[in-house]
């Protein structure tokens, strides 16, 4: 069985647009909140100068959602590569269990004293294929 | 040659985080400002019943931009379907000529009326065509 | 004793800026959703056609606030006038108690349909009255 | 006769809210842009460990704005203190020059090095003095 790791988040009225829907640059504020409470979750004692880079993230938008709503976003890892792993971001509808979007971020781990990307230690590793899909 | 379209954006400092740089999410805030400009440009009596709907937008961050910088978005057409199109925005410093970000972007074409995806039709493809790479 | 209407929000990532610590625009976020969360509780019958217009909004900085922090909105009504009320919001740290920042809010009830001041009815007068301070 | 600073800004349409207009929270990204661009015009000279804090700003709103549409912020100063001084927003209509909204700031002197306010300098006296209403 697969873990996933979710958090709720409450839709704004600045969120919305004047179509009345959520406007697209406003999933990727709820899917920041996820990665980054995943994030220290899975990786409490994360360094300063060691950390995540965000390298790509892409949304495909399925339904149109709306002030006032609960949004859950469920959190899981797609792939985890020697020095990069994804993580995919599912947006749902607390109420009806309707997904509304999905996103795939592609994360690069990062030395930011000497500048340039490191290979993923092994409890990083070990955390994050607790969530493989 | 290809024709391109190109507006500047000034990156606002509430437009970046606490790392230093423009934040992830602030991109598509510029996507889609360039987004609505271009559709305006090509497409200027489009009727409220029909319109272009997001379906998908995928960007890869390049180089890092800060507050007080002034950015290019260029916007040009990658490919023209039945129904959909997809643009791609480059993100350029403008005093450098660095590219900061790209994005794909699938855009399809939408009656708002009869709640269904409808045909480019002749004139939006031409217009399209005079920006493809 | 009074009231207030209290709830939480979380400070993400990109709601910070350069200097580290929460943007000065981030605060109205978490004070719009104060106020939509209010208005919903104590007008829940709201009809769309007469609703309530923000006139004015006032922020006082005190201290400052970071990423990842868990922040209380604490709203009351300071006065009610005949067409308006004035809310205030404390914005304090959930951990240490320390006051954020404070803001007041004038509110006035208007008439969509007919584009013109309403005076708050009885029942709006009375659930108003319950969070003075 | 009073000199402003004036600069004017695009209205994005994920600016705008589900009511059809421009949201409540989006007039102080428009402050804060023409307030960083006022203040490298006048003090160009800055040094990071001396810099302007935000105590408080205040916005009235008095008509509404829509996506597409192009705004003058218009800059001058109130008031002049010691250690603080209070600049004045005004949010224009390009088109009609009515006025969207007006806003004051009060912005103190601080010293980060040592973590306190201090007293504006002549210099910066002198050259907020031009912009006095």
């Amino acid at each position: 069985m697969t873990n996933s790791h979710d958090i709720e988040v409450y839709v704004r009225f600045c969120e919305t647009d004047a179509i009345g829907h959520v406007n697209n640059t406003s999933h990727f504020l709820y899917f920041e909140e996820a990665r980054t409470k995943f994030f220290r979750m899975i990786h409490p004692n994360r360094q300063s100068s060691s950390s995540f880079i965000l390298a790509s993230i892409k949304c495909d938008y399925i339904e149109q959602a709306y002030a006032g709503q609960v949004l859950k976003v469920s959190t899981n890892v797609l792939y985890i590569g020697t020095k990069s792993f994804t993580i995919r971001h599912r947006l749902i509808a607390s109420d009806s269990n309707k997904i509304i979007a999905e996103a795939e971020a592609v994360t690069v781990c990062f030395d930011f004293k000497n500048q340039k990307t490191i290979p993923l230690n092994r409890e990083l590793r070990e955390s994050l294929e607790e969530y493989m899909v």
